[in-house]
């Protein structure tokens, strides 16, 4: 199903275009206040997959809109998903003083300006996305976008997921509580970011509903993925401690269902994305190599 | 020139219609995940003058816009004024126990929730106001009231003056920068209310400048007076213990410039503002009245 795309190519071209316009989203490093935009841009510019933009821009493509109208939107879900990894390493969160082998945010700027600069990347989010969707759209379409970003990242998203996470911490919890943590901490986010690229490039409400639908399986095969490299990996393949969440006391799917059961679950996500998106034919070929990414990838 | 309005009457008509309003934006404490819910409440709810929702109303209402339509708008200054008290008050940032005569949310809730909770209000707070545009304006005045908010809480607004404002403890700062520290962390966003408000209200752009401007004065006049508050103020007055920003080194306008010359500035601030909305008449009464009440408080 997913011989039409380079995905490789696709992923180079389209993380092009997202490093480029965060570069321009983002306040230079000399704009005053100086430090605050340092602390953003360290974060925002480390080094990335860019995976939840690329997946604005395919979602975009999906329907037919174009990749470069839908850039802003794009780096809006990178602000929000660097933003709310400030805020996870802070000691009083997940205490992480490495991420991806570099020092946390909160361990070059300071705890004070690490909460500031979260804050400030989930506020410039906002403005790109209104801004955004005002170039192509009437007020509902403006408000629908908004309120797409706003859910998935609130307490009915992301928040939600990761209070519940913190709460869970040390305890026993069931299949179903870490679907709930899994679910709301990382696939509302992702299933959001495809929406929002099909909305914004003009996809009709059943095709918003169908990308939706792949999104959330494909947010949640991302997460089992991630919760199996954490078991698997090494401090030189994922650049940080592996086993973090083991060490914390985290419930994972592998600690839960073990390591064989957590792949074939991941690959059935994947498999049922693809088919959410069949009714979206070959502009959707991107999604669906973007979905085997997820699951093959080994970082 | 304030002659017109029972002050007392107007704030409290609209403190009830926002307290209502607030009541209804917050999701129930019982709904999942519910302690994040509990400390959104806990600290929202709590007793507060509202001045930054009423700014709204009454800005819509200077243009003949009404108090009603312009409710959320409303709800969503209070929610990210709220989530700013939140974030300042952790160990930190200023590392307060209390506020008002309450305990902060962090000691109540942990800081962990708290961090979440400040993060998911001004989540809200953007989908808020993007709907309660959508029902008033095209996408554009949609974009504008979403830009007009993100430039008030970001790195050019609050997140910058609070940035500035900690990287300034303890060190002896210029009268221009205490006052971009007020101007930033303050006034920008009481000069946003009232835009908001103009803007959602009808206003015409020469309307809504002249309220900025307006709000921009009262703003800074609203910082003073609560420093003045500060040094003046006891225990049983403030809520909080008096002279804190002695205790943590900041440099306030009282202690630049002293008492007697903080209250003649507040006051031709005050004067400034009201000769700001000379254009909008009788209609721009209850900013007036609010303008006299923010110098003349005592708490």
């Amino acid at each position: 199903m997913t011989g039409g795309v380079d995905l490789r190519a696709y992923q180079e071209t389209r993380r092009a275009l997202v490093d480029a316009a965060l570069d321009r989203a983002l306040p230079s490093e000399d704009a005053p206040p100086p430090t605050i935009h340092r602390a953003m841009r360290y974060s925002v510019l480390a080094p990335g997959k860019r995976l939840r933009p690329i997946l604005v821009l395919a979602g975009a493509e999906a329907v037919g809109g174009r990749a470069e109208a839908v850039l802003d939107t794009a780096c809006a879900f990178e602000l929000i998903h660097a933003y709310s990894l400030i805020h996870d390493d802070l000691p009083a969160m997940d205490d992480d003083d490495y991420r991806r082998g570099r020092l946390t945010n909160h361990k070059v700027f300071g705890e004070a300006v690490a909460i500031l600069a979260g804050d400030a990347l989930l506020t410039l989010a906002f403005r790109l996305v209104a801004d955004n969707a005002a170039r192509l759209g009437d007020g509902d379409v403006v408000a629908r976008a908004v309120v797409e970003v706003a859910e998935a990242a609130g307490t009915q998203g992301m928040v939600g997921g990761q209070v519940v996470d913190i709460e869970s911490e040390g305890k026993t919890i069931s299949p179903d509580q870490l679907d709930y943590i899994h679910l709301h901490k990382t696939a509302a986010l992702i299933r959001a970011a495809l929406r929002a690229g099909a909305l914004l490039g003009g996809g009709s409400p059943a095709q918003v509903e169908a990308i939706g639908r792949a999104g959330r399986a494909l947010g949640l095969a991302f997460q089992i993925v991630d919760d199996i490299l954490d078991v698997e990996g090494s401090l030189e393949e994922l650049g940080k401690t592996a086993g973090s969440d083991v060490r914390k006391g985290k419930v994972t799917y592998p600690s839960l269902h073990g390591l064989a059961a957590s792949r074939a679950r991941a690959r059935g996500l994947v498999d049922d994305a693809k088919r959410a998106l069949d009714p979206l034919g070959a502009a959707a070929e991107p999604i669906r190599a973007l979905a085997d990414f997820v699951l093959e990838r080994r970082s």
